[in-house]
């Protein structure tokens, strides 16, 4: 039976549009931080939709060297921006081209290594040059190499001071030790921040940062000494030129180490920091915008797969006369609406970390040794350290699985390269990887909650983040006592407290163990790793819970009442995907479980119907969404068949003549056209023997 | 400090041969079926290594355009072997090809659709036109449209029966009714199978499949009302020329349907089959095929991802001399080896159902209505219907996230294109959308199993596969009573028959519960489809370990140590993966399940020992692997460097002039020259302060 159904996409968008129980500009104001920020975020969107140079409906379909190009070119367009708007709207801006476009984006590497490590004279020194207008000098941030990636104290570049010339001599001593994934370096810089070990007069002190030139910028032509190749083709990202670096016996002057924690006196003489944990402040940058990202990235994947599955129907329901929407299908919800609070999740928690890692920098870059309340900065930064760690690993985890699964429920229409899911899970994958690898990551924050276990056992009161550690044994022992009707956000708090409990307390016992049996405690930390994963991950998962609800403690405004509900999904998802935990605690019991359950999807089924609304919220442009299946106005197919059609303009045959014409043809002689036989086509006898 | 540790990466992979506690040779025979297919396979790898047109280390620089040119060769290479070895040594090396490149192989269209749905005077009547030759003609096959995927009964394409003429009159009505995604269609394709609602005197019919010419194969024009178009680009597998297709009223002779099912007579009268269930046959051979498929494509990538952590080192643990293996991490042993495990799974599993399958058509081949044993045949069918597609949407899942799991395990490297599981992915990954959305086949294994349920209830016996359902009530109370020393592969068994009775028995009640206030069936379906999908996932996992523990069983050889320790690893992964269902079933307590956890811990570790040995029994090539850091000597930074070099020759700068000099020279009047500075660069004061 057919079903020629011709609900128009358009209509069933507008339908959902009409649902909404809540202002969406408001809600669009709360997301981006005020009225404000939300015109300046649109004024940008409209300026690179406008811009030539940042055309992408093309981008699918060209080339890795087109593409770097390209790069190139928008490159020179910021520029003008970054010397002409203030610094804090000129990253506003950035976040913005991250969303557009992250193969462009890289980290404007030098200039980033600069502000961290260089003193106030190395930055004056190097802003005359031209680092941060970029003129004379594009910098890249060199500190992979080949053999080593998480490893920073195991790089194997050296800069060995010599005291005669009074410069450093950077050599790469092995094939190992190629500087390697250098944003940049194959073609665009003419400098690189490289992290090598300083040697003085034979001995070590460690991976310290030397502005190295790499190439005249008159001519491009690399110095001598530079050896640059390029890495090519990579899952994404294509705009950036990533390359290799080797040194060989490449002489700096003294001056082009970055001097701001320890330095090298025209003597040789060493003098190190006495603070070392405030070079922890440049690491925290990143993971804090790597969880925002993750928040940015998802919002667009969402938008994509919310709206397709709002206006995409599929088979017909019993007796209805259209077929359903993929959105009233119960799984598709549930396939859906939980990383839909899991992204609100993650955009209320980097909101919180930006802002506590902005009065962290600032009291850090007044800090001083013998300062009153230095040891409670000390210690705030060792909690927000190892809590950025695991937030990182698991934003950017979540992150790429949320891009996947809404690929996967555009079903078919996800693997066009036009519909802009398979590219963003490609541009994505490496944020599992750099800037600490996601595994590695996370064990350090599990590391920490062990230690922080330990502490709080020899009687420390630790800081809220880990509070849970404190008065552990009555948590231990903690079962749900709220009724089912009255199970609600705080119940889901104290559940993830009693887990985190129960995880970090099994890790430490393991580790303890470990001790006991004669291991050192690197190797009693290795071997209780799995455990420390899984508590790290609980802890997070229960962070993200506890942010997302503290920011709807703080809403006034009737968004109070839809946020509250996408929150109790999100708490209710993530218990159920932690069912083992939370009985193994024997917080919940068998039954909670199942109320719970029953819970999750009846607020899958309510919020689905605010589920447009809600992506409306996240205000992004169909220039920003850039996919024909994600459009606002919902007419899908249009756009999506006319993207393909444009994309790929009817040519001449690219190889008939060549490859198809002596393959197809080459038995012609033997070839039959006998049109009373076409007509018949094997089915002469067939009609005979049936039709009486 | 610096650790500059050279320990050779070939002694570190020689170190891991050595350890081999078993003939790797004899495993190789009892993967690929016996001496004579290992034999067969090594013959395929070394023709298709050696066939220029095979070539593959260029194959991540190609443009899209050149990738399609060369598929076309390929085809023509292989079409010299279709046409010159028994089929079923053909499809031997069809497979061997999709391992090598998976961005070529496509099924060969109208040949398969052909061999399921044509009469025997229809198939010669092809054949002699040149469907098998591919003389004259080139194949595809054109089910999916614009608007309709998964549901293939809502297709729009109409094809109605024009008495007069004796013909069909094929029509796209609508833009949704776009014949889309079809592989072949773009460039290569002179007819294609296309499914279309038959329309006969006003009534409709179903889909049925009719072949339509598209283009004339002498000069590749198409034909009067056939509009085509090219997709363009895909998240992978660009060697591939998907195109849409629309008709427009285009006329075809009557015996261009095929109907080996339905039949139309001259008269118009139609003639429906007696048994549905033989079209099953079709669908079945796609996912077998793709069991299949996910676990050679996980022996690839766990191949990789195993060599590369036997070489790679990192951080220095303790007093060691040198770094530590990645393999000898626990968590990367946990990353890993579960995996493994799950691969030889799937390996085992794909075996069984071929053989299957395999009997079944030929069973069905034979039946006639009123055969003594044919409610038997189809009772079987409906089993392995359903179970081969929940197998499908797990078994692609499962393979999907071992190799993006192998890819983060390999960190940055994993990025580059070079290294090969990137690729992977990406062409893997439509494998999930494919032949029926996996969400789509795991809900109709779920149905499946609901309905066993209610007949079990009813007093059926039902078939094996699902036996755990007859004796419900005794099943829903059993607990383990194992002591733990003795938690072998029988209580795994248990344990696995038990959970999944509990979760079918929980999704057929809120089934029934639904049916009871009112619902229709099709709507209690639908909203109990979360837990359906549950109940399907945990049966398929279950079902897999089954499979893994029969394979084993069969072993008379000394390889039955090494394959039930991986057998038992794979058994407690499953479980802790989930705990959750284990312990809602109450077969398992807390401490069964911290016992299950630690065997793990040590399975992990004793397999890790066996881990280059296992997958150097998967016994693929180099070339086969085509990835620096699988490569078989280990010596994985000299081969990946100078891929990286030879894939990327280095030119005159190719945008220097364009684009790079109009921005970092434009301030040069500024530029700041003094060699002196450059000396101090920024440093004076500093070295004043400090020297005394």
């Amino acid at each position: 039976m057919t079903h020629q159904i011709h609900t128009s996409p358009v209509a069933s968008i507008q339908e959902e549009r009409a649902k909404a129980a809540f202002q969406i500009r408001e809600l669009t104001f709360l997301l981006d931080g005020g009225e404000k920020m939300t015109l300046l975020k649109e004024r940008f969107m409209q300026e690179f939709e406008r811009d030539p140079l940042f055309k992408m409906d093309d981008i699918h379909d060209i080339s890795k060297d087109e593409l770097r190009a390209r790069t190139m070119e928008k490159f020179r367009s910021l520029v003008h921006h970054l010397s002409n708007e203030p610094i804090d709207i000129f990253r506003k801006r950035m976040e913005c081209v991250s969303l557009i476009d992250p193969g462009f984006w890289t980290r404007f590497g030098v200039h980033c290594a600069l502000q961290s490590n260089a003193t106030s004279g190395q930055l004056g020194y190097w802003f005359e040059k031209g680092a941060l207008s970029l003129t004379n000098m594009v910098g890249c941030f060199a500190m992979t190499e080949l053999g080593h990636g998480s490893n920073v104290p195991g790089l194997e570049t050296t800069a060995t001071f010599d005291a005669a010339s009074d410069q450093f001599i950077l050599h790469t001593p092995t094939l190992t030790a190629t500087k390697w994934w250098i944003g940049g370096a194959a073609h665009s810089a003419t400098h690189a921040a490289v992290f090598a070990q300083l040697i003085v007069h034979g001995k070590c002190y460690g991976t310290k940062i030397f502005i190295v030139p790499l190439r005249d910028p008159k001519t491009y032509q690399t110095l001598p000494g530079i050896c640059i190749g390029d890495l090519g083709k990579k899952m994404g990202r294509d705009g950036i030129d990533n390359g290799y670096i080797q040194f060989t016996h490449v002489r700096i002057p003294r001056g082009y180490m970055l001097m701001k924690h320890t330095r090298v006196l025209r003597s040789g003489h060493v003098i190190e920091p006495k603070l070392q944990q405030l070079t922890y402040g440049a690491l925290l940058q990143g993971r804090v915008a790597m969880v925002v990202d993750s928040g940015h990235v998802s919002k667009k994947a969402l938008t994509i797969a919310i709206r397709y599955a709002a206006v995409r129907r599929q088979f017909v329901r019993g007796d209805a006369k259209v077929e359903t929407k993929l959105l009233d299908y119960p799984i598709h919800q549930h396939r859906l609406m939980p990383l839909l609070a899991q992204t609100f999740a993650m955009l209320f928690t980097g909101v919180e970390m930006t802002s506590m890692y902005l009065q962290m920098m600032d009291k850090l870059e007044h800090a001083k040794p013998g300062d009153a309340d230095l040891e409670h900065v000390l210690e705030m930064l060792k909690e927000t350290h190892a809590t950025s760690a695991g937030l990182k690993a698991f934003c950017t985890w979540n992150c790429l699985s949320t891009i996947e699964a809404c690929r996967q429920a555009c079903g078919g229409h996800g693997y066009s390269a036009y519909t802009g899911l398979a590219g963003m899970y490609q541009d994505f994958a490496v944020q599992c990887t750099w800037e600490g690898d996601n595994t590695i990551l996370a064990l350090q924050l599990g590391r920490y909650l062990v230690h922080s276990y330990r502490e709080a056992k020899e009687g420390k009161t630790l800081s809220p983040g880990v509070g849970y550690l404190n008065g552990l044994q009555q948590m231990l022992h903690q079962q749900c006592t709220a009724e089912q009707d009255a199970m609600g956000v705080s119940v889901i708090q104290e559940g993830w407290r009693v887990v985190c409990a129960h995880a970090v307390h099994a890790a430490a016992l393991e580790f303890e163990a470990c001790l006991s049996q004669g291991a050192s405690v690197d190797d009693a930390y290795e071997q209780c790793s799995k455990s420390r994963l899984y508590a790290a991950k609980l802890h997070s998962y229960g962070y993200l819970f506890n942010r997302f609800l503290d920011a709807v403690h703080k809403v006034q405004s009737e968004l109070k009442t839809v946020l509250m509900e996408v929150c109790l999904l999100y708490g209710y998802y993530t218990i159920e995907e932690n069912t083992g935990a939370f009985l193994l605690s024997g917080y919940f019991t068998a039954s909670h479980i199942q109320h719970i359950r029953r819970r999750l999807d009846q607020l899958c089924e309510s919020v689905r119907h605010q589920a447009v609304p809600l992506v409306d919220a996240f205000n992004l442009t169909d220039y920003v969404i850039n996919s024909p299946l994600g459009r606002s106005d919902g007419n899908v197919y249009v756009h999506y068949f006319e993207q393909v059609k444009r994309s790929n303009p009817q040519g001449p045959h690219p190889y008939f003549d060549r490859l198809i014409k002596p393959l197809i043809s080459r038995n012609q002689y033997e070839e039959q056209d006998n049109d009373d036989d076409d007509e018949q086509a094997g089915l002469e006898s067939m009609d005979e023997d049936e039709e009486e």
